[in-house]
């Protein structure tokens, strides 16, 4: 863990079956928190062994990545999916990595959404409650892992209520809106190129807070910072990221 | 538990999404031991939360019950699949079922696969092995439900090397040849009718043998009896078998 | 083909692998157009290709019934699809029920989208053009089915500026709400008991027209009426008004 | 079409959603023979249209290349189907890409089957029957293209009782023993060398032979030779083969 306690987590063991997606070889020895694929978006059975197995060797802590049970579609749509379903496959996805994490005795300590199933349960309060309740009533303390935004405190208490401990995230390479939300990636100056990428980094480290697309300095309370491993840029963005948390 | 030792088993929690499939809850009052679909052939998140709630209210005991990835195949297919591809959806599915019963405070105490890996265990050494190396690898002691057959003793000695404790089954609908291996079901008497499926329930409880399809004498040593719940008779044939068993 | 052209479609083939389901043997003897499923909701291989000899057999009219890829959800849950998705498996779900058909000697007349899908076609502007789009583009003309409201002559005009010919239809036991929409099935009275639904294929097929739940009365210019055969109810029901709009 | 009427083919489109698999943009321009997949071992809905324009871009024949369904196995486990099974997934696999096929104005010519499906073929007897059957009632002429062995004879009598006209085709990289099947992948030399691979071409263009891992001199009639183009070696491979061919 870093000196200031801001983690590096990345979403892993997206491969699937014979097709191959993301360098996580490259990419575990850079960080904290490895957000591994349960098999609805990406993540078959041999895969998550796979990953299990790096994240061992690489010491990192592992948590699930459950998603919208849409494999073609990457879990990257939304899906208009009812409470008991949504409680239904988090429960699946996160008890076979938690089972599958044990056997190798590791411990799933977090879950964090995927794709679709994360930005719904960001902006629907009904997707995030029954997040939460899936967390809940899980049998043994998890803790959820979303997005720092500027309605990070109510998203506390809403937690607190079900007992639920959160992790804060905030993201390296996008920015932010004056909401804290990230600007959609269509838009002007939605992502960062490496310099800016590293200032914002180092402002969260230094100041816990980012500049916003208009200009604002905006408070940032994150836990962990999210970085992505899909390619050779994408690791050595990680290494510079990295160095300057550690520094 | 029945006076004499001998449990029921049937395999549960088969429905997928919008589609039904078996009797459950006119089931569950009658049996002990429930193997519920864990999701590769039937049984999605929903249908096994569903399954595990009819369990707990019945105080039946719950077993895992996997399956080669085939949804539309029913898992009656047998496939060509290695060591590492088994284990792997053993554990998944394990994992699953375990992590849900956990959370409404049920043990998941044994595993029992299905159809074709089921056959597949009976007959072939490597998949017998594979799946019993599953079993022990899992995070806790489970146990593996097989068939009671004249091989029962050599599959103790496997079992026992790798430290995983066996339930043998026995059939009460089907007919056994001299090798304590079922009659294929298109054969002439393979399957029995009501009046002798009573007969074998009967002679299992009180000799702990079977009359084989050439009228030899066959010892076979069970701690469960498998039913099937699929339609009305078959509900009708547990309830008889159950009073046999307690009387 | 009846006295006055009001046809009956049903959805069918929406059986899958091992499981059964609606009356299909049952209801082709009294119906006119298949509705069949394509396999992304339900619908099998095979389950198609018994669903297409029972169409032969009952000379019924085929029609494809695509979905969103849903299998466990039974496209019944709203997925957040781009227009090239939509075409792609439009052009999928239809080809395969297209070829399927020739090879038995059928011809595939039309597509009716299944569930979510044709909920979000009759309610949202790019989606309908979407699937529009994906009739248009078919190899040779096919017909679109859509349900018959306030907004059929600005559907007929999208469709006639892309070269689609349609089909509406109306619903038998669904209370029409005043701008020609289905009330939704949690609201009271929307759904109608066996009489009112006759009355309400009566008045179709007499005056064009239905009586909404506020009691105006709504011209709907229908060329079929959708009808289910789920159990023994809805077949009943499918005879009952098969009766009244053959008399 | 190259002088001597030997052609390439290769396996495209098989990326399945957001999942890459294989160099396809730079195969096309060398190939004559595109064998896409269908969705069942690869190939979804927007990948097969992609391919299809790539096909069209290329001048490149078309043909269908289906499998089991198995998406986490690649379509590479032996899985034990019915005739009717067998049936039922080619007819729906060849409609699907037939009719996207055709929405873009091209014509899929021929059939081949996929991995586990292409070897289950060319060994049982009863699976290539069932190919052959598919094939041959599908609604119009189609090709088969399977393996040039010593059987060749026997199977284009096979075929032709069916009226069913094959392709044949040999391989460029693999090792044959003297039956005319191909050495195991996990035996030593089952996999040629570059330069050895282009020995074996230049003696199949020139002579109509292999020479097999024991010496012998073996004539292997084939019309078609199968290529793969999974990465840089093996696009540079298929260029050095069609400088030979085209020579």
């Amino acid at each position: 863990m870093s000196r200031n306690g801001l983690l590096l987590n990345c979403d892993l063991g997206e491969s699937y079956g014979s097709w191959s997606m993301g360098m996580d070889e490259s990419v575990f020895p850079h960080i904290d928190q490895a957000n591994i694929a349960c098999g609805f978006h990406g993540g078959d059975p041999v895969t998550m062994q796979k990953t299990l197995q790096l994240a061992k060797k690489n010491n990192v802590m592992v948590g699930a990545h459950p998603a919208y049970p849409d494999l073609v579609g990457f879990g990257r749509r939304s899906m208009n999916c009812s409470e008991t379903e949504i409680i239904g496959f988090m429960h699946y996805q996160m008890s076979a990595l938690d089972g599958m994490a044990k056997n190798i005795g590791l411990t799933m300590e977090y879950v964090k959404p995927h794709g679709a199933l994360y930005n719904d349960m960001m902006k629907n309060d009904d997707i995030r409650l029954a997040i939460l309740k899936s967390v809940s009533d899980f049998h043994r303390p998890i803790k959820l892992m979303l997005q720092a935004t500027a309605a990070s405190e109510e998203h506390q208490k809403q937690a607190e209520a079900l007992g639920v401990e959160l992790i804060f995230e905030a993201f390296a390479d996008r920015c932010y809106d004056d909401d804290g939300k990230l600007l959609a990636r269509n838009q002007a100056g939605a992502v960062h190129d490496q310099e800016k990428m590293l200032q914002q980094v180092q402002q969260l480290v230094e100041h816990g807070t980012v500049t916003t697309a208009s200009g604002q300095t905006l408070s940032i309370k994150a836990d962990s910072v999210c970085v992505h491993g899909d390619n050779e840029a994408g690791v050595k963005a990680i290494q510079s990221i990295r160095e300057l948390i550690q520094s």
